[in-house]
C-alpha cells in the first residue's frame, strides 16, 4: 500500500504521553488538562445523555449551540454570524483544520505554512494535493516578518495558515500583524485558514485579536475553534468554524462526507454553558496562574525562556544546559528525571533544532511545582 | 471559491427531516432510531463523564474499547483482529469509509461503486481526485453481477466498495457472492471498503457475511462498522474501521489528521457495554418485528414490495399508484399524508428513477401502525 503521508510516524503527542505513563512521569507534554471539567458542565452532558438526546445531531450542527456560538463572537469580539449559514460544528478543531484546507486547496495550489506549525496543517494540505511553502519564524520571539511573506506568495497561492495564540511558541498576533496580513491579501483571492483554539487563554492584559475583527480578513477567513481547550473537555471533540456564507456553504459540503455530524449530547450541553460567561472570562486569568508557577520555578534553574504570552504552552531554552537534539534530550528527560515535555523540532519541515522545549502547564499545581523543582536543578 | 463538490446540494436525510418536522410528518425518512439507548448504557456514559473520563483518547481509541471490538469480532465471526494494531475507533462510519478511501485512492484511481449508493462514497472518492466507475443494480432484486463488476476492473481499479446488509434496498450478501468477490480480487492489487453498519441487523435466520470471514478478501479489506446503529446512539458518532496491520497503519495516518481521536467517555461507555452480547445478538429480531409491522400494514395497500432482508429500511415500489418523480412523491407525501420517506433515486448517479420509496422502520411501533395505516389508503 503505497502512502501518501509516507513521513508520518507515531505523532509526537502519543509517543511522548506513552512515554510518560510507562516512566511514571510528569506529562507535561501532550497538551490536555490534567483536572477536569466544571461538575456543571458534566451534569448537564449526563442530562441530556439520559433524557434521550442521542441521535443524529443536524449536519451543521444543534442549533441552539450554533447559536450559543455566534452570540459568543458577538459578544467577545464583535463580529455577527448568522447561526444558520455560517457556524458549522466539527468533531474537534482537527476536523474544522482539515474540512477549511479541503474546502479550497485544488492539487497543485500552494499555501503558505509560519512553521513551527501545529502537526495536522501540512498533512491536511498534502491529501488535498496542495503545496506547502514555508515561512520560517525564528527563536526566540518568532516574530512574523510579513515582507518574507509577501516574498513566497505567487499566482499559485491559494491560502495562509494562521495560528494565534500559538502553539507550541505561545504568541499572539498584534494588531499590526492583522494589518500587515491584511495589506497582504487585499485585492487578492487568497484564503485564510485561523486556527484560535486557545483564543481564551491570553495573558498579561494581551487580548486575542481573532482575524474575524478585522473586515479585510473576516470575509476570506475560516476561523477554526474548539471547546475542549476552552472547557477542559479536549476529549469531546467539539470544535467549529465560523466563516462567510459562500465559504461556509462550501466548508459544510466537505464536512458532510468527513464525520456529517458530532456528538449530539455534548453540544446541547455547551450549549448551555456557553451562556455563562464567567467560565471563558476566567480563563486566562487562571492558566496565568499556572504559566507564573511554572515559571517561578523554572527562574531558578538554567533554562531560559520568555513568558508565554497565550495558548497553555511555554517553551524553554536549553542551550546553557547542553547541546543534544532536542527529540533525544526530551526522551532521556522523560525516563531520568521523569518530565516529559514536547521538542520543538517536530514543529518544522526539516527539523530544525533550536535548543527548545515545550511543556504544557494546563496541569495540577502539584505536578507543575514537582516538575519544577526537578528541572530547576538540571 | 470554486468548488470541489459542485453536485452537492443539501444531503437528502436533512432536506426530509427537516421537512418533516415542519409539517408534522411521521418521519421514516431518515436512518435514526425514534426510541431511546439503554438506560444501562446512558447510565454508563454519566458514570465516565462525571468521573473524569473528558480528556483526549489515544488516537486510535480507548485499548479497552478496542479489546471489546476484537472480542467481538472473534466471538461473532470467528476473526481475530490486533486490537493493538488493527482496530482504529472513528467519529461515526462515515469518517471510516472517508479515511478508508482517502488511504487507498491516488489521483486517476479507479472505484468501483455498486449503486444504489450510500452518498457519502462518491464524495470521498471525488476529493480524493479518485473516479467512481458504476456498477447499476436493478429493481427488484439489486441481485450483484459480478460479472459485470469483472468487466469494469481495469489495471486502474484501486478499490470497490460494498455494503452489506444494503442501505437503501436491504439485500444481504450470500454466501456466493463472497465467493464471486474474492474470485475477481484474488492475485490483484484491488482493495475492499466493506460498510457493514448494519451487521446485527439481518431477518429471517439470514446471517450477516462479513468480508473479513473470507480469507482472500479479508486480506485486502477495511471493515467500516458503526455502533450508533447497533446501540440506537445514532448521535455519538462512534464507528470503527478493522483492517489487517499494513492497511490499519495507513488508515491511523489519515485518521490522525481528520479528527485525530474520537469522544472518549463514549468510548468507556461502549467498552463495558460490548461485553453484554445479548444487546446485538437480539437486535435482529427486534428489527424483523418491527419490519413486519410496517410491511403487515402495507400489505393491505397497492405498493408492492420484498420484505426488506437486513437494514432497518424497507423499499417499496409505488408504480401501481403513481408515476410521479420518486423525489417529488417523497416530497408530497411528507406535505400531504404527513409520511417522510426518502426517494431512492438520490442514491444513483444518474438519479434513476425506479418508482421507489425507502422507509425507515427504526421507529415507535405506534408511528410504524399509523404511517402504515396512512399509506394503505393511498
Ligand atoms: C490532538 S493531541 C495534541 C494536543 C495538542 O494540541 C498539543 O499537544 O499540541
Ligand atoms: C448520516 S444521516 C443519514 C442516516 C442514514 O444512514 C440514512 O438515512 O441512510
Amino acid at each position: 500500500l503505497p502512502s501518501k503521508l509516507p513521513y508520518v510516524g507515531t505523532t509526537i503527542f502519543t509517543v511522548m504521553s506513552g512515554l510518560a505513563t510507562k516512566e511514571g512521569a510528569h506529562n507535561l507534554s501532550q497538551g490536555f488538562p490534567s483536572f477536569d471539567c466544571s461538575p456543571r458542565l458534566s451534569e448537564l452532558v449526563s442530562h441530556y445523555v439520559k433524557n434521550g438526546y442521542n441521535q443524529y445531531a443536524p449536519m451543521s450542527g444543534v442549533p441552539a449551540f450554533r447559536e450559543s456560538l455566534a452570540e459568543k463572537s458577538s459578544l467577545v469580539y464583535g463580529v455577527n454570524y448568522d447561526p444558520e449559514t455560517e457556524v458549522t460544528i466539527t468533531s474537534g478543531a482537527t476536523e474544522a483544520i482539515f474540512c477549511a484546507v479541503t474546502a479550497v486547496v485544488h492539487p497543485g495550489d500552494e499555501v503558505i505554512v509560519l512553521e513551527p506549525a501545529y502537526d495536522s496543517y501540512v498533512p491536511a494540505i498534502d491529501l488535498n494535493g496542495g503545496v506547502p511553502v514555508y515561512v520560517t519564524l525564528d527563536a526566540p520571539d518568532f516574530k512574523i516578518d510579513w515582507q518574507a511573506v509577501k516574498a513566497k506568495i505567487s499566482p499559485k497561492t491559494r491560502a495562509i495558515m494562521v495560528n494565534t495564540p500559538h502553539n507550541p511558541v505561545g504568541t499572539v498576533f498584534s494588531k499590526s500583524d492583522l494589518d500587515s496580513l491584511a495589506e497582504l491579501v487585499r485585492d487578492t483571492d487568497i484564503y485564510i485558514i485561523s486556527d484560535e483554539v486557545y483564543e481564551h487563554i491570553v495573558f498579561d492584559g494581551e487580548i486575542h485579536r481573532s482575524m474575524m475583527t478585522h473586515p479585510v480578513l473576516q470575509e476570506r477567513t475560516f476561523v477554526c475553534g474548539s471547546l475542549g481547550k476552552t472547557y477542559h473537555t479536549t476529549g469531546w471533540k467539539i470544535g467549529y468554524c465560523l466563516a462567510p456564507k459562500a465559504l461556509s456553504k462550501e466548508f459544510r459540503r466537505i464536512h458532510q462526507y468527513i464525520t456529517f455530524s458530532t456528538v449530539t449530547p455534548m453540544q446541547y450541553a455547551l450549549a448551555d454553558f456557553l451562556k455563562l460567561p464567567e467560565h471563558y472570562e476566567k480563563l486566562g486569568a487562571f492558566y496565568q496562574k499556572k504559566r507564573d508557577r511554572f515559571n517561578e520555578a523554572l527562574r531558578a534553574s538554567r533554562f531560559s525562556f520568555t513568558p508565554s504570552k497565550g495558548s497553555f504552552f511555554q517553551i524553554v531554552s536549553y542551550r546553557e544546559i547542553t547541546d543534544e537534539y532536542d527529540y533525544d534530550l526530551a526522551i532521556r528527560l522523560t525516563k531520568e528525571i521523569k518530565v516529559a515535555s514536547v521538542p520543538v523540532s517536530v514543529f518544522y519541515k526539516d527539523k530544525k533544532d533550536d535548543k527548545l522545549l515545550r511543556f504544557c502547564f494546563a496541569k495540577d499545581d502539584e505536578i507543575l511545582d514537582k516538575a519544577g523543582e526537578i528541572l530547576s536543578k538540571l
